[in-house]
C-alpha cells in the first residue's frame, strides 16, 4: 500500500516512495541523460523498481525473514513531467528537453509498472507537495513559483490543483515584467523567464563577461564565458561581488512584478518560492521580491503586502507531490475506493463557499 | 425545501427564489436607499418574505385551498452583497454604498429570518451563478468580470469559489492597464475601474463635455455634464456617435489588457463579463476586447485566444449566484446533511487532479 512519486526534470530525476501513512520511505536523486519514450519508461520503471526493492530488503531485515510482498507492489505512482501536458494529463504534449511529443506516457508507465498511473506537471506537483506538507500548508489560495530550467509555477484552490484550459494554469514564467525588455520564446517582450530563470541569469551574465562588472562571474566561470550558468552568478554574489548580487536583486524585482499583477486578481494567501535557482539563492532573491512588494499598493489599503517565502519540501517538491497525488488517485485508497467526485460543483458538493469549509 | 438569493447592490435590490429542483419560481428586482445594518436586513426580510408569500399563493392557488406550509418556510437563503467581505464570509468589512462597516449580516439576518444564512461578494456569487447555469458551465477554471458601479469578478476553479487571502479573489479591478494613467482611488495609477466601470466612462465623458467629440453623448444627457453616466455614453455609441464607440472600445481594450494579464497564470477556458455596463455595452465592448485579445502573444503559440463571452443569467446574476450557494449549504439539502468537506484536500478527496475529474 505505498505510492511512488517520480519527477523527470530536463536533467535530472527525483523519485520518493511514501507509504500508507505518508512517511517518507525512500528517495533518489540523480542525473539522466534519456531521450523519446522509451527510455523515458525504462528511466521511470528503474527508479520506482529501485526504491521498491530497497524498501523490501528494509522489510526483509525487519522480519528476519522473506517478506510475503515482491519489489513493484505499488498502490499507484504518481509522475511529475517538466513539460507542457494534456489538459486532461493524459499526454506530453511536448518535453523538449525529455525528446517527449504527443506521448501518451502515464498509459505507457502503467503498461509497464502494472499500476496506476497519474502525471502532472512540475510546477503544480510542487505547488501541491507544498500546500500538503510544505509552506502551503494553511493556505486557501496558493500560488507557488518555480525558478530553475524556467520558470513554471502552480495554483492550489482549496486544496484543489488549477489545471486550465490548455494545462497551463500556474505557468507564470511568461508574465511581462517590462513591455520594453528584450523579445522572449514566446513572442512577447520582458517575460519572467528572462529575468528570474536559470538559464537567463546566465545569459545577462554572459552579455557582461566582457566588462569589469562581470570580472567575478567569469572568473568563477573558469574565464569561459559559455561556461557561465546560474551557479556562478549565486556564487560570485555570495562572494560579495555587487554586480551579481544586482542580478539577482533584479531577477527578484521581476519576481515582485509578476506577484504583484497576479495578486489583484488571485489574493493568495502564499507565494512560494520553489526550484534550483530559488533554493540556492534563497534571500539573495527573496529578500528584494519581498522588499518591491511592500512597496506596491494595494486595495484596500490596509492590507499588508502578501507573504512570500521559500519552499519547504527541498530540491524533491514535484517528486514528493506527484506521490501525494498519487494517494488521492480513486482505487489507491487502502480505505477502499473514495466515490468519484464530480467537477460540477454537483448537489452535495458543499465545499464551494468559505463558509462551508472547515480548514480557514 | 427552496431557497432564496438576494443580492443587495448599491442601489438595486436583486431577489430570486429557487425550488427544490433549481427552478426560478419567483424573482424581484427593485431600486433601494437603505442604510445600515437594520435597514439592510429589513430589505432582505421584505424581499425575501414577498417572494414566499408569492409562492404560498401560487400554491394556495394549484390546491384549491390553503395550503400546508406558512410563508418563509426556507431552507437556506444566500446573500450577495456589493462590498468587502471578511475572508469567512460572516461579516461585511466594508460596503459604502450600504452604509455597512464590520457587520455580521449573515447572523443578523439568520436571526430574522430563522434559517441559515451565507454571504458572498456580487462577483463571486456571478462566478457561481455563470459557473452553474450560465455560460460558464463547461470550465474548469472560470474568471468572471463585472462591469458596473465598479470593477469585480470571481474565479471559480472546478466548481469551488476562490476566496483569497482578504477574500478579494477574482477583484480584478485594480489592475494596472496603464502605469502612465490616472490615479486610482486604491493609491495605484491607470486601474481596470477607470477605463471599464460606469462611473469611469461617465468621468471620461465629463471631462470632454465640453468639446465637440463629447457632444452627442452630452445632448443625450439634457446638456447637463454632471447628468452623464455611462447610460448616455452606450446611448450615443449606438447612435453611431465615434468618440463614444472608441470610448467604450477604450474599455473593452483595457479589459483585453486585464485578460491578457492574467491569462499566462489562470488559463482560464472562459472570460465571462458581466455587470450592466457590460450587458448593456454588448458588442460595443466584447468585440474590441475579442480583437485586442487575439492579437496578444500566447505560449505555446498555437493557443487560440481565451473565449471572452457575456454573461447569460442576465441582471439577477448575482442573486441567482447567492441561491445556488445556499442550495449547497450543508443542512440545506433535501436529501439530508451531506458530509462536511474539508479543505484540507485531506485523504479521501479525489478531485484534486484533473484525472480525476468526470467532467473535462
Amino acid at each position: 500500500m505505498t505510492v511512488a512519486g517520480v519527477d523527470l526534470g530536463g536533467s535530472k530525476v527525483a523519485a520518493v516512495l511514501l507509504d500508507d501513512s505518508g512517511v517518507v520511505r525512500g528517495e533518489i536523486w540523480q542525473e539522466h541523460a534519456i531521450a523519446g519514450p522509451d527510455e523515458a519508461v525504462n528511466l521511470i520503471a528503474e527508479v520506482v523498481g529501485e526504491l521498491a526493492s530497497r524498501e523490501l530488503a528494509t522489510a526483509q531485515r525487519a522480519a528476519g525473514q522473506r517478506a510475503a510482498g515482491a519489489p513493484g507492489q505499488l498502490t499507484a505512482v504518481g509522475l511529475s513531467v517538466a513539460g507542457w501536458l494534456s489538459r486532461d494529463r493524459m499526454e506530453v504534449r511536448t518535453a523538449a528537453n525529455l525528446g517527449l511529443s504527443a506521448t501518451p506516457l502515464p498509459g505507457l508507465a502503467e503498461a509497464r509498472l502494472n499500476c496506476p498511473v497519474l502525471m502532472e506537471n512540475d510546477g503544480n506537483a510542487a505547488a501541491f507537495a507544498e500546500y500538503v506538507r510544505g509552506a502551503g500548508q494553511p493556505a486557501e489560495v496558493l500560488l507557488l513559483i518555480t525558478l530553475g530550467t524556467g520558470v513554471g509555477g502552480g495554483i492550489v484552490v482549496s486544496g484543489v490543483l488549477a489545471g486550465g484550459s490548455h494545462g497551463l494554469a500556474g505557468e507564470i514564467g511568461h508574465l511581462t515584467i517590462d513591455p520594453a525588455g528584450p523579445d522572449c520564446c514566446c513572442g512577447g517582450r520582458g517575460c519572467l523567464e528572462l529575468y528570474a530563470s536559470g538559464p537567463g541569469l546566465a545569459a545577462q551574465a554572459r552579455a557582461q563577461a566582457g566588462q569589469p562588472e562581470g570580472a567575478a562571474i567569469l572568473s568563477l566561470a573558469g574565464g569561459r564565458p559559455g561556461q557561465i550558468t546560474a551557479r556562478q552568478v549565486v556564487a560570485a554574489a555570495r562572494g560579495g561581488d555587487a554586480w551579481a548580487t544586482g542580478l539577482l536583486a533584479r531577477a527578484g524585482g521581476a519576481v515582485a512584478r509578476a506577484v504583484a499583477c497576479v495578486t489583484p486578481v488571485l489574493d493568495p494567501d502564499l507565494v512560494v518560492l520553489s526550484g534550483s535557482v530559488a533554493m540556492s539563492a534563497g534571500d539573495l532573491i527573496l529578500g528584494p521580491a519581498r522588499r518591491q512588494l511592500a512597496r506596491a499598493p494595494a486595495l484596500p489599503a490596509v492590507l499588508s503586502p502578501v507573504p512570500i517565502v521559500l519552499g519547504q519540501t527541498g530540491p524533491g517538491a514535484a517528486a514528493l507531490g506527484a506521490a501525494e497525488l498519487a494517494r488521492r488517485l480513486p482505487g489507491s485508497f487502502p480505505r477502499g475506493r473514495p466515490p468519484q467526485a464530480s467537477l460540477a460543483a454537483a448537489e452535495g458538493r458543499t465545499d464551494v463557499h468559505p463558509r462551508n469549509r472547515t480548514r480557514e
